[in-house]
């Protein structure tokens, strides 16, 4: 299938992939009275005398907002505002299909990280969490800093944790099946934009020793103390907890015996030597999109025991569909003020367990879009995390979700 | 009924009046290639080389932001952005039932007027309007202007200009009962906060001489040069183009000998013997709410010739729903990229022609609320004016609405 010339086709005629309806009906005099005034003032002053009532009273308590400046939008890069909402409308698609979470697309009209912040802090009471989207690096991650600290309700950016927590997943289940201890492997990273920080930090947080991650950029390995790296936060801040050896030179350099390759690069850069030439058993994660750094069956040839893309064509898809909606779902459901290292690890966790022991194959390391229970077991375990981590204002309850 | 008990009730069970639904359905692999990654990329390409085709692609088109900062909500005045939240989804849920339109509400946690501005402006590229909603004088006058000026979509205060459509539709068909000429009338307004500024210039628009208009605030006539304007700059403005006598004193003394009365200020301030004290047949509009200037029955009984007021069980209601679902309805087919004056004499006009000759009576000077045929007539007329006016970016037909 043409996707492209379909896509195009199906946007002219949905004339928006999303919609407000109303819930409450104003069909007579009494019913106008009751939604609006004079009625509407009670639910006002309840509010006025308890912010929290917000979330028993409004739609607060079921609605994200999806907020981008459209400056990295999938693979398009800068494309502005206007241009990066069709994407944005599929997110809410998405939150709606499968997280049953009511989100509204806000596209920012401005690169200015303050002015962004300022924006989204002021929106905050509107809102039960905020999603970030396709905000180009290093910019997301101040924006996204300055917002946890700012705001009482969770701040996502999917870009960087939903795909870190489906990585961490797929890496939880590769452990399971090729025996290895993730405290003992080497990892390398092809990539240091908003992606690859957050999978490199999510990892050590599940027991990948910093030490022994080596993050790559266009340039090669990220080192402590090269003068290149001046003027970029994230990566000086990378370099100084991985790649501990201060090791220089390119990525097929770094790759020589790692156990675990993760890309968040470009298309192709990985050649089949550079598989050959990594430890027994590689775990190999291309996920550039929608070319991956090295074709899946290439990769296999060369000896990988693992391999997962972001294509939906290949085995092993790592698809923030799988863990955004669930994860929004619980946090919102537990009334979270913020989204903890703890949640995501809980996430991720859940990802991996989904799949039975005896289902668990080199194919099947993660769980299909589709398959039914996975909302309900992200959040789940999300809930239950922000409650021990302390961020619920709503008591976790063994039987949620039953 | 105990409105206030009996909403509070239904807010409970409806925890939200309003919902966001998908319209496109993700229910398959393919479905999903479509509706998002990789097939909604070609309508990102297609924006991002013209931004107008975000109205075709997107659900710009249908989309009004709902935006308030909470100071002047209903009669509760400054309750803060989130107890302002139950009002505005009760006015997106009439912008929905009434016009057919997709309104997103947005409480803003500030009270600055360029904050609120900035922020609506950043945001303007993701709406096809903005309807502000109960934000306080002065500040609101300052906001709508710098707003109007920023921004290349219709911008709407319907506190202000809302009511001064709905009253002129009042006043337009008054003027056919009593026979009196708005250009010979005096008029009184109570009140200088948004509507009374609004509706005392939509009037001036239509005929009435500013000379022959007195404003009052709490402290009586509103007279160019007194020392007590000072640091009000609207009500200075209006000081200057109403009361060209510098008349001073006290609203009584304003009312003798006056054609109209409009109130917008507090109950019960208004004695029959004040209306005794008009011209012959005097129009009396007592808005008020919930209790009126003055109850209709004291001022018909003092011989006011036409009396309406913002209560629904009392004839002639002065209901904002009558104007700004219509309104904006035709501004968002018109993809208009403003609201003109012209467009809203075109909307009072199309209130007041709504009533059939034979059907015009004091008692009945304009719509029902729920009158079958409202939205259309206004945004019809709305439309048309807008084409007129150059602000339609798509060209008025006369088939349109059929």
């Amino acid at each position: 299938m043409d996707y492209a010339k379909e896509s195009l086709k199906l946007h002219e005629e949905w004339k928006g992939k999303i919609e407000v309806i109303a819930r409450a009906k104003v069909d007579s005099k009494e019913a106008l009275s009751l939604a609006y005034t004079p009625g509407v003032a009670q639910p006002c002053l309840e509010i006025q005398k308890d912010i929290d009532k917000s979330y028993d009273l409004t739609r607060r308590w079921n609605t994200v907002a999806v907020v981008t400046d459209g400056t990295a939008v999938l693979g398009l890069g800068d494309i502005g505002p206007e241009a990066g909402m069709p994407v944005m409308e599929g997110k809410c698609v998405l939150f709606k299909e499968f997280g049953d979470v009511d989100a509204i697309p806000l596209c920012v009209r401005s690169k200015d990280v303050d002015e962004i912040v300022r924006t989204v802090e002021l929106l905050a009471g509107s809102f039960g969490g905020v999603n970030l989207e396709d905000i180009a690096a290093p910019r997301c991650f101040e924006i996204e800093r300055q917002l946890k600290e700012k705001c009482d309700i969770p701040i996502f950016h999917d870009d960087q944790h939903g795909t870190a927590v489906i990585c961490a997943a797929a890496i939880i289940n590769a452990m399971r099946l090729t025996g290895k201890k993730l405290e003992d492997c080497t990892a390398v990273m092809s990539g240091a934009g908003a992606a690859g920080v957050a999978i490199c930090k999510l990892l050590i947080s599940l027991g990948l020793k910093g030490e022994n991650v080596i993050m790559c950029d266009r340039k090669g390995m990220i080192c402590e103390g090269d003068p290149r790296l001046e003027g970029n936060a994230s990566k000086i801040e990378v370099s100084k907890f991985t790649n501990r050896a201060k090791r220089q030179g390119s990525l097929a350099d770094a790759m020589k015996g790692a156990d675990i390759f993760i890309g968040v690069s470009g298309p192709g850069i990985v050649s089949q030597a550079m598989v050959r030439s990594m430890n027994r058993d590689p775990i190999v994660l291309p996920m550039s999109n929608p070319t991956p750094e090295i074709m899946p069956d290439l990769a296999k040839e060369a000896g990988a025991a693992i391999v997962g893309t972001g294509r939906s064509d290949f085995p092993n898809q790592i698809n923030n569909v799988l863990c955004f909606p669930g994860l929004f779902r619980g946090a919102l459901d537990a009334r979270a003020s913020d989204i903890t290292e703890g949640m995501k690890i809980a996430a991720a966790y859940a990802l991996a367990d989904f799949i039975p022991a005896d289902q668990l194959t080199a194919d099947h390391i993660i769980p299909y879009a589709f398959d039914e229970g996975v909302k309900e077991a992200v959040s789940k375990a999300v809930y239950e995390a922000a409650f021990k981590d302390g961020v619920a204002r709503i008591a976790y309850d063994e039987n949620y979700g039953k």
